[in-house]
């Protein structure tokens, strides 16, 4: 028998958590929800998806358009056994009382609060955390990315400094900005290192800068170590660890832009990156210190982790091998 | 029989015509060649297609990083019943006489001369001028796209004036700019509306202007028309153009961003918009004034013409045969 | 005696005019409205100019910053002849009626209708209809732009083309994208040629899009002739226009990045470009059609006819009277 | 007596130091070189800056240009006390064996190694050390900033980790992108943190990320404490630093827009911020690490610096005497 999943919100990450959902042999999509009858709502109704109004409010746009919704998301939370809530940042919490009287199971992504959920996941950290649980928050794609190496290196790590360097919008977020600026964080340490913390026990504090770009978010990490180590060996680790990738200036990936052309290579769908990529060169030890650079796909690398997150709630796998399956249906490498 | 296809350049067209090339069911990719093992060369080696290093000067860079190439250019000339040269503009020329001494037919593309080739091609304008003929030249991305609309409405234009907006650069060129600038041409009328000639006889004159994106160009087209027509019959006509789509401003297409979402969501390779893309809004006629707005994805749109150049120089097709193969081959709707 | 002049809106228009007023010798500025303490405020404060709450609603942020105002906006109004308001698009007919109540003539700027003043008003175009008048409306940075060239052109325009590249947002304004994109509006012939309408009487269409940079706009201009006429003749009648300034690429002014930067050069402040910039190049005329290509500086350019405006409304002087003082206390070049 | 200055390149960083030269009682600017008769040449001449060719090489541009030119590079150095060579990185190194000829002191840049030079300076830093040398190198404008900041606080810093996002190009340099990307510097730590150490003897690495803006470099750093401060003494002690700036995000200064803005209200010249900006909400103290954010105008805040190293260089003044009329001559703050 498959998992009933509902999708609350059929955007950037609501449309990659669909598709993977589509992909995978224990989980049923019923349907999902759209504010307005935009592209992505006739495309949702191309490929087969049930389309319901977000809310009863918006039922009028979609009839003015004469686009047939099936119900609204009262009506789909009828229909699901968990919901992914992959609604606007702040949005999930208020939507919560709703799943919770129809009684369905739900997930929340990384804008919303700690609070919200039950458990704050990351599959390859704390799958077990999440085991029968009925609400689980993704992290954010930041804190998913600093998550999944850190995790891998946890042993060695004394205390993390991480400078992420962010990306203004996404690349069909045309509104926001801004156009030619750096804009700070100006709370140092920024609320990344101890989102990271409601994953994993680790000592970190990070800064966060917005620059004029829509393609990937970059991080500048320096750990102090807890005990010696050589950069081989953390380029062995990495290697050896899921859904990150080792890349190479020297084979071209001179920044971002090079990062996602690799998967627009490979044909991936919306050329999603689900992989940490950890520039190889960067990784260096000095002393006591480790640094490395990574960059994190924003769009899709939270995107696995919604279906892990989906198994562990319904107890349907185990973590090593949930999380093969799931690598396996996106083509994540290694 | 299958024609014997090389690519002499594997960068943002020749991988793209190579993987063009292996969907059709006559034609067979024999070689491409590369300058250096980048990450492009290790995807082609993966892929199963034969890489050849571009010339001899270039194998140390391939011994260096311990990359098998098959052999140089010249090798690969000898295998090819065509090559598709997809070097940067006006290396193709230069290359010529090779192509010349080996007896192998050539296509070139748009940053070559007219006078490199014996016909300049769009398919569906003048797809018979190519039959038989040894060098064809596919024009620019920016030529195609004026040809394709501008060819479907002829009978009704007098003159064109068409403004073009181009992007800075390709998503992974990150050597050029500028960033934060727009650049004219301040030659005007441009050299674009000369080479839409070189394809067919219309009167038109151009402007053009660099701008910070990398996404795709943008045309505003002002026509002064030769007799009475309404926005609703040109529409109807670019309905029924083949590679010209028509996109709504109302269903959430603001600009080239939602244009590429949009290719992205249909899962195409490397978000390829092969389709001169028509804001159906923007349509309208004042007078004997006829306006659109229409976006040329520069890194793809040529892909499907240089598939039928290849069709009607070895008179494998006839032209509407060609285009519906070459169109089906890359899910081209309409 | 000296008009006294207030300001309504002390932001990237306001502040310029602020400067511009106290450089004439005819006019007094009383004081400007802010509507939070920010950094331009202080600067107001530091300059010696009264700063106004622009409503009593702002005055609590004043006081947590224990920033003191000398009023609010209807206390400006008792002390001046004239309120310029530059408060953002559409404001201005909503404070239209406050300006009535309290009998000062008033000034808006382009992003109010032109049914909200008596006049649209280009200095060099019709500064005779402004005289005496209680509402003046000096139009958008566009709209002046296009006047500036066309009017000095304007007994061999037939009909008017022009394609206005849009900056996506000024130089501090960082909340707007998009990032990296074009954005076209769809609506064509777009509202911008019925707006030169308002100040002179010519055949104009026109068509906009915005992209991602925030220095100029540039318009290429494409010009219907009704008589015969050459470029160089062009060129000498816009050396000849006031406010209209020619640059050639040949000195390396490649972009509107350069024209910036000549302005940075001459120590302009704020780099204001007063002038319309046209390329000497791109001066041509083909047969009946003449072409040129212009940038204007969206931050400044109505500065000199917000002064002249005044001048106008009080009758203190004639018409190249009052643009020769204005341009001289500017350093306007010609 | 006055010291007689030329100028070596009259680019970015070479126009902003002749025009210190000329606001300094102490000197007299003897000349300029250029490449090609440019704006910035003509500029240069308006403003009565003699004009030499940077070379016999460039004299054909000059003349085909009719520009008068005085001379070449060899002409002006005959006429010169010392030559601050403004070239691109490297050539000041290839330059210096024809100033060695000549017997003219000169001043390089920070494009040039240390080696180049007998002292890499930062007034506040050591000025001492320049004294009566013939050879001094002004070090790059991210490692002024650097040194400025933690020169000050050295006394505490037991190490510095110092991230840098790098502005693409310069606003008038339309040449360089990425447009759309962030690309990382692999080489971690990078050079930056040993060029620091040219100066000051610190304890400090780096690492370093070109992002598409124009505008200011931004630095994220942290300190490892060597003693217990607390922020409000790092603030202090800022405040006391001269050419350092405090700024709040709470007053507006939300990104590198607003501190250009902030220059643009001051009227600089070319918005010059030479002081360094200190976000003050970023100053903070947890357990034994300082954090801060501070950006950097490459375009200027080296320009004080070479013209307190021409004073150190002839033994004109102390160090304070020569800060503080070099502060007072260009308006800097503090």
């Amino acid at each position: 028998m498959k998992v009933k999943v509902g999708i609350n919100g059929y955007g950037t990450i609501g449309k990659r958590v669909a598709y993977a959902v589509m992909r995978q042999d224990d989980m049923k999509l019923m349907g999902v929800t759209k504010t307005r009858p935009d592209f992505e709502a006739y495309r949702a109704k191309e490929l087969g998806i049930p389309v319901y109004a977000a809310s009863e409010e918006f039922l009028l746009r979609f009839e003015k358009a004469d686009f047939d919704v099936v119900g609204t998301l009262g009506d789909l939370l009828e229909k699901v056994d968990v919901i992914v809530d992959a609604t606007p940042g702040g949005m999930g919490a208020r939507n919560k009382a709703l799943y919770e009287k129809t009684g369905v199971k739900a997930i929340f992504q990384g804008g919303e609060k700690a609070t919200t959920a039950e458990v704050s996941f990351v599959a390859q950290a704390n799958y077990e955390k999440a085991l029968g649980k009925d609400y689980v928050r993704v992290v954010s794609c930041n804190t998913t990315g600093l998550t999944r190496t850190l995790s891998a290196i946890q042993e060695y790590v004394d205390h993390v400094y991480a400078v992420m360097i962010r990306r203004a919008a996404d690349p069909n977020d045309t509104r926001r900005g801004p156009v030619n600026a750096i804009t700070p964080g100006v709370t140092v340490p920024s609320h990344h290192g101890p989102d990271v913390q409601t994953v994993i026990p680790i000592n970190i504090e990070t800064s966060a800068f917005i620059v004029p770009t829509t393609l990937m978010h970059v991080h500048s990490i320096m750990v102090d170590l807890k005990k010696p180590v050589e950069a081989k060996d953390i380029i062995d680790i990495f290697e050896d660890t899921t859904r990150v990738l080792l890349f190479e200036k020297e084979k071209g990936f001179e920044s971002t832009a090079q990062l996602i052309e690799f998967a627009r290579d490979l044909h991936r769908e919306w050329n999603n990156l689900y992989e940490i990529a950890v520039w190889r060169e960067s990784v260096n030890v000095r002393g006591n210190r480790l640094f490395y650079i990574q960059a994190v796909h924003q769009e899709s690398d939270v995107v696995p982790e919604n279906i892990d997150a989906i198994r562990a709630m319904f107890e349907m796998a185990e973590k090593w091998d949930s999380i093969r399956r799931t690598n396996e249906s996106l083509g994540i490498v290694g």
